[in-house]
Formats: structure tokens, C-alpha cells, sequence
């Protein structure tokens, strides 16, 4: 039905139009600012000239595609097809010289995800998944590619939680991530989406989130069900809009999880 | 007095063997407990080979040289020369597949910072600094080397601030971080010692920790300093030893937040 082939070496493209556009900013901001003058916003620049450059390539390659973007909204298309960009994920981590944000590309067909790509173009890592009867999910790391697998975990107990940030958590959702926290084997805080890229290598066991906006999620579902896990809601319920999310590589650990959170 | 050029060559030759130890493990966890059987712990097998390492070399080059090593202690020598090693600062990060460790290699004379080296082999990044009349500091990314440069910042209130993990301050601690990070610009977490580098930089503009072995910082003393920003105690004192540690970029947010933690 889908022609998967084409649209993933298209998202490539896309991946690669992004990496070109941001890397400049990245680390400059130092360099930039001691020239004084204007005050400039090396973050913001990067992520508008990596969504303006994917947006010109889906206008021309596929014109009747709707798009959303982080940077410039929705733009309607008369196919069911929405390519959903985040050029930056990880904004502050950007600022802080840190190589954790990514580029997120999704791509949904009747409002479900169909697949994704998170790209770190500073670290040369892409990240790629795909959904349908067989879900797949593949890397390449400095030119070499391998499939990607979450991996077992025998309990809340045993696993690597990651979060990105322990206080965006508001009112009882701070309560519910401690107590899973406490009951984690450990956690690690400030990665965006690089840890649920981590996740589908079969590093991390759980990823808990909240707030997060469609673009947030969209390129990541692909990549973390291609790899055997899954993404869902805080109650096991659907996370394709964004929301309260949690990622996991072991069906078990998100059947004690959603347990504690939903 | 001291042959500066001979030294930090030869500590970029254990910053070698020390990679070329570390690398095969990293990632590797996953790859390894699939073939079931004994337990295998990657990271802790990484940190001692990667310690024997430069101890076979420091051995070699300068028999009467001290070490002091994370993983294997103390080794007394007949000179003031006095190596302090952390193969692997981060070891969480290494577990969970993140590139925020390092490995730590710095040199002490009569008990005061000489020269310090955090590489990042995953990445190809190497971070150099030394101390004398003259402090300096030189990053080398994939080849190309520059000068490292601490960046200028008006106050907490325009800083990025990072620690490794809010939850490790204990006590009276957990509130004097917490009253910082609220005046901070933006906090970041999760970074081990790649948050100096990046301080370093010229990215960051503090980072506050509580309870550092000697090893953690030893390394990073010099870096920080050469780079033109400095390391001290929470209350403005030593911090060669560890313990409470800050580190910042610009004097004037030294003094703001000595005078919220002290």
C-alpha cells in the first residue's frame, strides 16, 4: 500500500537537509555573541532554517502532503499523509553545547504513525523505524547500519529509567514518577529524545514523560515499536498526540509501570 | 621547572590506551548478556583494563611517579609527581549507552593541579588544560584543535547551570541548590564531567556538585582554569580534594552563588 522504500529515503533526505541546516549554529553561539551587536539566537535560527529547508523538499516532492511543524504550525494537504517535524528536539540541550538534541521526522497516514527518523547529525547517528505488519527499526552510526532491539528486563526493579527533566513533572504527576523512580535501578535525567533512541538499542528500559506535544512523539513511536518496545500513555492508553508518555522495551516493565502511573 | 610539553604528550598517550581499552565495551552490554552465562558487568571491565593501562604506561615512563586510580587505589611514588586517574567518570551514563563520560587523567605536584585531560573517545573529543604562570586550555574535536575560552555572563539569572543528579544532595544541600537553580536561566542535568567541558567551552556557566572524590575533579581543575574560569568549594575554598565542588566561568556568578551555597 505504502511505498515504504521511497518514503523512508525520502525522510533520509530530509534528515540530511536538517543536519546541514543546524550544525553551523550548534557550538557557535559563544563565537557569535562576542561580536556584540544584535543579539542573536543561534537555537531559534538553526531550528527555523532546518524546518524551512524540509519544507521545501516536501512542497516539491510531495506536494499534496500536509506538514506540521514545531517552528511554523500546520500547513494542510489534500493527502492523508503529515509529515511532523521537530528540527530541534532538545533545545536546551543545544544551548548548552550538549550533543543530546535531535532531529525528529515523522510521517503519520490517517492520523497514525507510519514512520521516523531521529538524526544527530553532531554525533553522525540516525535512528530509523517504520510501522505496518512487520515493524522494523534500524541505525546508522558513522556510515554502518544495524537493527535495532530494545532488550529484556525482569523488572521495574532492574531497569534504566531516564527522564529529561525531574521538575517539569506538575502536582501529583511528581509524586507518581518518584515513586517509580524509587523503585527504578536508576535514573538518568536531561536526555530529550536520545533516550528513547537508547531505548531501542536496548540500553534503556523506560522512558517517562510529560507534556509532550505531537511533535515531541511522532518520529520516535516507529522507531521504538520497530524495535520491539512500545510507546503508550501513563494508563496504557494511546500517546500518538503527545501527552503523558512512556516508553518501554519490556511489555512486563510497562505492565508494572502503567500500574503505578495510570 | 616542570617539562609542561613532555607531560601533556605523554598523558594524551594514556588518554590513547585508556579509549582503545574503553571503546570495545561501550554499547556492548546488551551484545554481551544475550549469550546468557556468567554475569558480566561491561563498564566495571572497561574501567580496569583501561586502568592498567596507563599504569603499565606511567610505570614505564616515570617509575617513580605516584597514582592514585579510581578502580585499583593507590600506588606511592619517590617524586611530587602524582597521577589521578578516573578511567571512566560516568559510569551511569556509560550503562544507560549515553556519550557523557569521560576519562579522567590528571597530574598533581606537591599536591597542587598540573594538568588535566577529560577525553571522550566516542565522541573524538579530547579536552586539555595546565596550570604555571601561564594556565591554558586546548580542545582537539575529531583532528582540529582550538583554544578553550570560558565565556562572560552578566549573573545567575542569564546562566545555564548544571549538576549530574538533583536527587544526590543530601540535607540542607538539597535546599541550597534548589535556591540557585530557581534564580538560574536554565539548569541541565545528567552530564557527569562533560559539563566542565562544556563550561569550559564556553556553553555552560556553572556546575555545582556535592560529594566528588579527588578523581573527579583533579583532571578537570586545570581545564576549567586554563580555560579562564575556575573551581572551587561551595564556601570559595579549595576543592583540589573534591567534596562540594563549583565551577564557574565568570567571577561574578563565582561570588553570587558562593554567597547562596556558602
Amino acid at each position: 500500500m505504502h511505498d515504504l522504500p521511497r518514503l523512508l529515503a525520502f525522510a533520509d533526505t530530509l534528515g540530511d537537509a536538517a543536519g546541514a541546516a543546524i550544525l553551523p549554529f550548534f557550538r557557535a553561539a559563544h563565537r557569535v555573541n562576542d561580536k556584540g551587536g544584535v543579539r542573536f539566537d543561534p537555537v531559534t535560527e538553526a531550528d527555523q532554517a532546518a524546518e524551512r529547508a524540509m519544507r521545501t523538499l516536501i512542497a516539491q516532492e510531495f506536494p499534496d502532503h500536509a506538514i506540521l511543524g514545531e517552528e511554523f504550525g500546520e500547513t494542510a494537504g489534500a493527502s492523508e499523509y503529515r509529515w511532523i517535524l521537530d528540527p530541534i528536539d532538545g533545545t536546551r540541550a543545544f544551548m548548552a553545547g550538549l550533543p543530546s538534541w535531535g532531529v525528529l521526522i515523522g510521517l503519520y497516514h490517517e492520523g497514525r504513525p507510519l514512520l521516523g527518523i531521529m538524526d544527530q547529525p553532531y554525533l553522525g547517528e540516525r535512528y530509523r523505524g517504520w510501522m505496518g505488519h512487520e515493524p522494523g527499526a534500524i541505525v546508522t552510526v558513522r556510515g554502518a547500519t544495524q537493527p535495532l532491539k530494545v532488550r529484556a528486563c525482569a523488572g521495574l526493579s532492574e531497569a534504566i529509567l531516564s527522564t529529561t527533566d525531574p521538575t517539569l513533572f506538575a502536582g501529583a504527576e511528581t509524586e507518581a514518577f518518584a515513586r517509580v523512580r524509587d523503585r527504578a535501578k536508576l535514573t538518568r535525567y536531561g536526555y530529550d529524545c536520545y533516550a528513547y533512541a537508547m531505548l531501542a538499542a536496548g540500553h534503556i528500559d523506560c522512558v517517562i514523560e510529560s507534556g509532550l506535544n505531537i511533535y515531541d512523539i511522532a518520529a520516535l513511536i516507529p522507531i521504538v515499536t520497530g524495535a520491539g518496545g512500545g510507546v503508550c500513555a501513563w494508563d496504557g492508553g494511546d500517546a500518538r498526540a503527545g501527552g503523558r508518555v512512556l516508553a518501554w522495551g519490556d511489555g512486563g516493565v510497562r505492565d508494572e509501570v502503567v500500574g503505578m502511573l495510570g
